[in-house]
């Protein structure tokens, strides 16, 4: 087996140990969830389930937003090396911590826990860009990417979750959250669409 | 790696992960299970956990037909996208709720929980018809497969599975619920033998 | 995609999502073990949990022969098919009650759960016996394989893991179950040998 | 398929499967984490908490340390063989038991969990060994590795990942332990240069 065989190989095992941490921990979120011990009807259920529902749909697109974050920057890496084996596990060590954070939402959903939740959901965030920078501007371990659009990638996955979670929590009290984040949403699309069109211009 | 390459890639890594994700679900299907404190001879265990070991039955169907159309339905696809991506964790974040669906089985094996399992059951199969049409009437990302054969795929996945479940339910206090299952499966086997007729044909 | 590519990533597919779930069973057995609230030194904490970690060892090596029983199985086969599906999913849903069946092992160690656990270990390997009896001899899809020889697999795993493992415990009330066993490798090392033999005359 | 295709196809299997392992008993060692009954701010939570973080933090570091062994290991071999199978399932067997022995390192932090925990560590690292001096020595499955390198190998895993446990233990009492770790990882890298050095002038 040549050395790039060899690198690429250990690149497909830590993305298939990759998903499935990932694939586990978006299960474990409804373990901890259990029925009420007494319920009349089905709106009555729900009454009493909500709060653990709602928490567990947030957490369930937190960790698939970071799942899409996750493959969408591994498609762009060419190899592996020992240190990103070690930075992605602290990624996988934050995620494997999202069950935990979830049954902290719904146990006291005064606003204390909204902090420490919002706070593990940003660093996850931060882990994948820290990832993201090594394997960039660092260790060579990517495809070729002109070094603005790294740089754009980097501080958008290190902010824009994180920032999407507090305003989403934001925006259930105060309603101008809602267009702060159509806001940035519609503003990152045009930045995307112009980012496309320089990197076909300097192809072309 | 070419685009298309990539967009192949996506779809094999959005497959291995549902996989884990329905592997993980069927097997916490059982762990909320424990033997009684008390019981004497294999009798006693088993009039004490049958209900238990039933709703563990019937779920594990439920998720192994879903896991099969799932499988069906991928075959059918070339490629993935973003959005894809997103109506699949849909679908992967209601199969993750069966276990808690299957707790309130045998916890109120009243008529009350029935309407709320089979509510989830039937969400199952519409969520995966949602992402099949997207898949093949907006997204084109299905192999070529004439407009018809696309809608009755779409008509039986949202419809079949909850219709079945139900209908099991049924059958438990109504005999004649067997005779409907049993009529609608023979009527399909003709309907599927029809449609590749029809396709043999006009290849031909 | 021909229609020999399609059964083939059939059959892939259902490997990886079998293996996924033996994975999650073998590490589900040691969940429910939980240290004593109180413990004195190394000696008092392995008195107090040598029945749980003795069980989990049991049930570990079980799971362990039947992975490699399917392993061996599936790298028969050669296609898939809906009926392989389902028996799989028998399969499965078998193994995935291991952890309830240790469980049970540890709660009473008296007699009665014995028979319950040997049963369901015995089960397992019908339910892989009757699969592979599909596929050898009604479903068509292993390599090719001489009639013998595929009878002689189907008894082997049917009969060999429930023996093996009803001797196990009975070796442990009386010493002569261990010659037994000694007797029934050795016999089975040398029919193993003697196919070989057959199947090599019979190529050459 | 070729008996050689089939070798591969065994090593391939046993990898996936051992990585699902590897990750399922990543992911459990934070199940058993459950936030505090009251707490009031961030910087009480974290009190409560610190030390059932802290042995997560730990496992997580053993385990991730763990799997980067077992994927060098098996990135030297060629093939599998029922042997290697058992031996992996021992590995295993040990490492789905340290969510397990984190629980019981933050029961009791007093100095009676941590010979236990070391040990089951230290355990671990010697079935690897175990499994790779099998592959390398006896069983003749892996690449060709010269006698002293496949012997460092051995050697390597079967001590340092448990001594370095117990030296971070160590340290936290004693700080010269910190000065210990870093001596030995200094040590290792230029040994590791060295024998690459020697290869590089054996193959030139």
């Amino acid at each position: 087996m040549s050395e790039q065989d060899s690198a690429a190989g250990h690149l497909h095992r830590l993305v298939l140990f990759s998903d499935a941490v990932f694939a586990i921990a978006i299960t474990l979120l409804a373990i901890e969830i259990h029925p009420p011990h007494h319920w009349d009807g089905i709106s009555d259920l729900f009454a009493k389930m909500g709060v653990k529902l709602g928490a567990y749909a947030i957490s369930f697109a937190v960790v698939g937003i970071y799942w899409i974050s996750h493959r969408r920057i591994f498609q762009r890496l060419r190899a592996a090396n020992g240190v990103l084996d070690v930075l992605n596990f602290i990624v996988l060590g934050l995620v494997a911590l999202l069950p935990l954070g979830t049954e902290l939402l719904w146990e006291q959903h005064a606003g204390q826990a909204l902090p420490v939740y919002v706070g593990l959901v940003a660093l996850i965030g931060v882990a994948i860009a820290v990832l993201w920078s090594y394997a960039a501007f660092i260790g060579d371990l990517t495809h070729p990417t002109p070094r603005p659009e790294a740089i754009y990638i980097a501080l958008r996955v290190a902010l824009l979750p994180g920032m999407m979670c507090a305003l989403s929590f934001i925006s259930l009290v105060y309603p101008w959250g809602w267009a702060v984040m159509a806001g940035i949403i519609a503003g990152l699309h045009l930045l995307n669409k112009r980012i496309a069109r320089t990197a076909q211009i300097k192809t072309a």
